[in-house]
């Protein structure tokens, strides 16, 4: 049993675990290493939005357009692409680009092929909404964990190495334990999300900027390699908690302390769904990620039905990331 | 909003509380307080056990022969008696004794009429069981959590305080973070359960010898002065999931870490139920009481339910007491 936090990463304690070092796992579970060289990733959700079917061509071919522009140089180390609609009835499509070079990614954005894309005009007068998330988690400041070893989805496919069965999981707090920050922060969050330019209520071009110690959550579902017992374990058993869970984020998360909760379906190029989905949840803190998770009755379920199924699992491939990151990125 | 550890009871810690000092909780619990000349507690649960109805007279005599013996000078502060059925379908009728004063106890057990009356002979041949299981942690090794802020039962009325709204709860991990002793200790379980004397197949007089950090909880219910709908409420939506998780854990809990879970029946002088129960638990260990706790699905429910209700709590009263003690009483 090792630590989820890696050797490079460990430094004097301020703060403890939640459990000692002697803590035992009942069963195990991995993350994601990278080497040292690796000191702060990017991700970048870009998204596409349209109001109903007749504009899907154009919001697809909107996404063609971000997906071909990260052949540009310096474009990210790969990425995923993802459907859903939200509580507004919008449809969104979104590409997510995860770069291991905040430098590369601040070129990238800034080449004139990317920035004059975005920049554009055109894009204020297509019909078509956009929009771009973007967080830059130092390596101290986020944390995966997965119940397989190999071809890691996301933030995990920029390290490149697979840790051996680790000790912090399976307690409330382990999350918490896995970010190596923990061990001296508390990562609470600084000030309020601030309208930087532009007007939401008006329309066109608005800049938000965050707060320091957002939390993100990305936490995923692949089960496109399934049997027919474990598609329909995921599809019957797991699913129905799963969405409830997320649905209650989406529509009420606000009060808790969630600024935002997607469950999206991957997709391929064309837009059609791959068995694969996500959920992305924005958190003004990660303690009150901890305490939703911990304490409502929806994750609740979400986690006991988890918990039945893990042991048992063969191709059905369940993970998540969760990262705090600074305000401003690079 | 003040901490649940007493001002002459905080030190230097060496171990972090699991929330920052700026966490504040939704709604207000209490803790019991004490003045700085308590230095320890003995909590004694003194049984009768019996097979059947028939002996069902016997047992209360013996009961009542135990209460008169806490008249003998240095007997307890004061007591609460029970009755239950375990899984053995034996018949249990336990008194539970505090006293506030380890030595004044010793003094007690040792005293000629409480030491003869149960090292007599006549004990081994009335076709009743006997048992006496004695703990005495120091106030640095328990806590205490109510919903309401007098008249406290078990250990809390040996106590005299009430303390204003406290920081630590309404999270996992705050019933440690509640214990003095965990700003500087792990209270992790030494050893094991050991057979000092007789042999338990054989019967007759057995002493066992605990290990230290067992930990107890004592969970408690007292529904005496609830009108019709809090009445209900505890009846019908409280108890059947806390029978449930604490039959479950009778039955199970030696997997677990739990030695022996019983949910007792408050009763008074000739037997005759209160409307007030509590359930008795003794662990390996507090980290298995806290992973049993915040993981499985039988306790989630009872902690959904409970957290459903508490704010609107007027008469019902619902409470805890959770100690660690070291492995040879006083």
């Amino acid at each position: 049993m090792e630590s989820a936090i890696d050797t490079h990463l460990k430094c004097a304690r301020t703060l403890s675990r939640r459990v000692p070092d002697e803590y035992e796992t009942p069963f195990p579970m991995f993350v994601a290493g990278a080497d040292e060289s690796l000191s702060q990733v990017v991700m970048a959700y870009l998204g596409v939005q349209y109001a109903d079917s007749p504009e899907r061509p154009a919001a697809l071919t909107a996404l063609r357009q971000i997906d071909s522009s990260f052949e540009v140089p310096d474009g990210p180390v790969s990425h995923d692409m993802t459907d859903h609609v939200d509580n507004q009835d919008h449809h969104n499509l979104v590409v997510v680009g995860y770069w291991a070079d905040p430098a590369a990614c601040r070129r990238w954005l800034h080449s004139d092929a990317v920035n004059g894309w975005w920049s554009s005009d055109e894009r204020l007068n297509e019909g078509l909404g956009y929009f771009r998330e973007i967080v830059a988690p130092r390596v101290d400041q986020y944390e995966t964990l997965y119940a397989f070893t190999e071809d890691f989805p996301g933030v995990g496919g920029l390290m490149g190495k697979t840790s051996g069965e680790i000790s912090e999981h399976r307690y409330w707090g382990s999350m918490r334990d896995r970010i190596p920050l923990s061990q001296t922060d508390w990562m609470e969050p600084s000030n309020h999300i601030v309208v930087v330019s532009g007007d939401p209520g008006a329309g066109g071009r608005v800049v938000v900027r965050g707060h320091d110690n957002i939390a993100l959550i990305r936490s995923g579902q692949d089960w496109r390699t399934t049997g027919d017992e474990e598609r329909s374990l995921y599809l019957v058993e797991i699913l129905p908690s799963l969405e409830a869970g997320m649905d209650f984020l989406r529509d009420n998360g606000e009060t808790l302390g969630c600024y935002s909760n997607r469950f999206v379906r991957s997709i391929d190029i064309d837009g059609n769904p791959l068995d694969e989905s996500y959920n992305i949840g924005h958190w003004r803190s990660l303690a009150q990620l901890e305490r939703w998770a911990e304490s409502h009755p929806t994750h609740l379920r979400i986690f006991v039905t988890f918990f039945n199924v893990v042991e048992g699992l063969e191709k059905l491939r369940l993970y998540h990331e969760v990262s705090v990151s600074d305000a401003i990125p690079p």
